[in-house]
Order: C-alpha cells, then structure tokens, then sequence
C-alpha cells in the first residue's frame, strides 16, 4: 500500500498548486487549455495549425510537455507562438508544480490563450489538474473506437475532443458513431469536433470554439 | 505527513470506485446529480420542490446523506420520492463505496433520476467523486458574496448552481454581480439560477435544467 499512499499524497498536493495555478490565470485573465491525447494523435500538428490560424487575433504561447526531445517545441515556434518546453524526464504527464515554476516565463496579462501541450498518454494526465480553464482531448481514428470505455477518466474530464485524422476514415473501420456515443455518456458536455488537422477539414469549427472560450474568459473578467 | 497519506490514499480509491458507480449509472440510462451546499442554504426544501414538481412525469428517487438523523429522508419521503437515508456517522461527505454498496436497494433502469443529497458542507464533498453525471451546488444569500473565492474547488467543480433565498436580499447587503462573476471566473460553463425554494420564485428555470440533462443521458444511450 505505500506506493499508493505516496502517489496519492502527490496528488493531493497537486490539486492545491493547480488551485493557486487557477488564480493566476483568473487574475491576468488569459484562457488556459491542457491539451491531452495518446502517443501521436496529433497534438501537435493540432497545435502548428491552431497558432497560425489564430496568432494573427490572439497572443498566444505555448508550454510543451514531452518525457524527452524539444521537437514538438521547434515545430510550434516555427508555427509562430513563444514556447517553454518542459521535459519531464521520465514522468507520463505534467503536474502543476512544473507549470507554476514556469508562469513567469510569460507575461501572463499580456496573453490572450496559453496552450499546454501534455506528454503523450491517455491515463496520467487525465488525473493531473495544472489550473487550466479546459481540459481538451485528442482521439485519432487510427486508434480505435474502443478508446471511450477504455479510457473513461480521460472522457469523463475533458471539455472538448477533437476526432483527428477524419481523412484516413475510409481506410479504417473506424466506427464513429460508437466512439462519440460512448465518449458522450461518459461526459453530456463534451464538445466534438471532426478534423484532419494535415487537410485543415473541420478545424473552423475548433477555432472558433477557441474564439468563444477566450471570450467568456474576458467575460467574467 | 501520515494523515495526508491515509486520506489522499482514500481519495484515490473513491476515484477508482466512482467510475464504476458512473459505468452503472450510465448502463442503466439514469440521471444521477450530487446536490451540495453549506449547512442551512437549502437543498431540502430545493429537493423537495424539485420532487413535487417533477416526480408526475420522472421516476426519482434520492439517496440522503447525513452526519446524523433522518430528518430530512422524512421531508423527502413526503414529498413522494423513495429514499434511502446514509449516516455518515461523523464524516463531513458521502464517498463513492456508500454510494456503491446502495446501488442495488434501487432498481436503477427504473429511474429516471437519481438525487444524491449531500452532507451540508463547502469543502469535502467536492472533492468526492460518487459517479455523479454532475455536481450542483447551491449557494444561499445570507452566506455572504464572498464564497466563491473561499470556496474556489466547489465552485469550479460545480456543473451548475442554485443562488437560493432571493427573497430576503432586500433585507442583505449581499452583492450578487460579485458572487455571480467571481463563481463563473472559477467555471466557465456555470449555469447559474436565482431562485426562492421558499417562494418557488426562479424554479421553473431549474426544472427545466433537468429536464433537459435527463434528455441528454437518454440521448446518449
């Protein structure tokens, strides 16, 4: 049992500096999203496209998680977003201590959206609470419509799913219609969006979920 | 440190066995809302309006959970909903082994909504999940404007929230646009309704709020 006490009392502890996390953000008004998915769904890609899309109307950055590399982090600067990478040598997801550490990297009141952008893994991260407004999720079609009830936290905490890679449907048996009513049980506001972020199809309908979610941000300013 | 093991290590397990009160709940196509507050704001009188307004046309039914005393299954019971009365014995929320280990004393595909009447209290029950499809708390005027920033987890956590006994906020200096943006800071997808469980004024709004999430769950099915 005591590996479980320890792992649990690290939790605890993460769910007050995500609160603290919270405030921050309340305070210096920027809308905070923590983006999740499994290994290679396409978060980044979702990312490249989101900050050329949006960085013409919104400041944004971006904090990259990744167990190792800087990749993910050259690709989205190349996109146009200042970025902090933040490796996190060995763990599977990101916690709140590490993205308190880096706030004053930014100037959080000159930003309009922070997007971070968790390790790969469709477990860990789910638990994890950094302070974000949304927690946002990536499922590929390539990975299979069983994903809902194998995965029900991530379903269940998430505010919004993107359905990436919709252009590899028909060459997969995909079943779509099972994956979102499983996904929609789990979760009666989970927002979806169908997109091919390689083809660009769907992704309007993202960003202007992002438009509406900086807006309410300003809102309850 | 030992304490927060030992209670972090029961909040992780309650989370384990939240889920699967929610597969339950989600199998059986049944509504199920975790109905918190402060000692005194009025959940009672709010369930028991709720079950006389609703219980012509839904099947409800109501778990009550109480430091002590039945006083308020009594309530609920005449207002014409079974209820099944939990003594927590002295713990300040319901968990989601309570829950669980009262699941089968209902026949849950029978129901159309199940309301759990948590113990009175801002802090706790938040952080319990019972497989709820959502949290709703209620806030009550005379508690003061100032429980959203004292109570932040509540309030985000929160799906929805009733601010109850308007009717005596000409006789209070209770700033209501503070405690209304300060709890929507904390959740951008509050919804919120003013209401009088007393006067009944503002219920109508409410009633229809479930109305339409037991839509949603059959929808989902």
């Amino acid at each position: 049992m005591h590996q479980i006490d320890v792992g649990s009392s690290i939790l605890a502890h993460n769910d007050a500096l995500a609160m603290h996390n919270r405030e921050h953000f309340i305070e210096e008004g920027v809308y905070v999203l923590n983006l999740m998915s499994g290994p290679g769904a396409g978060k980044t890609t979702i990312l490249e496209q989101t900050v050329r899309a949006l960085s013409g109307k919104y400041r944004i950055a971006v904090i990259e998680g990744d167990v190792q590399t800087s990749q993910d982090a050259d690709r989205v600067a190349a996109a146009g977003a200042p970025v902090i990478q933040i490796n996190t040598g060995g763990a599977c997801h990101l916690d709140a201590r590490q993205i308190h550490d880096n706030l004053h990297t930014f100037a959080l009141d000159a930003l309009d959206l922070l997007i971070i952008e968790n390790v790969g893994n469709l477990v860990c991260p789910a638990e994890f609470d950094l302070g974000e407004h949304d927690k946002v999720m990536v499922l590929s079609t390539t990975e299979g419509a069983d994903k809902p009830s194998k995965y029900p936290v991530m379903f269940h905490e998430a505010r919004a799913m993107l359905l990436n890679k919709i252009d590899l449907l028909p060459y997969l048996d995909f079943d779509t219609e099972k994956a979102l009513r499983d996904a929609r049980a789990l979760n009666l506001d989970l927002d979806i969006f169908q997109v091919s972020a390689r083809t660009g199809a769907g992704m309007e309908g993202w960003y202007a979920w992002l438009e509406q979610r900086i807006a309410k941000v300003r809102a309850s300013r």
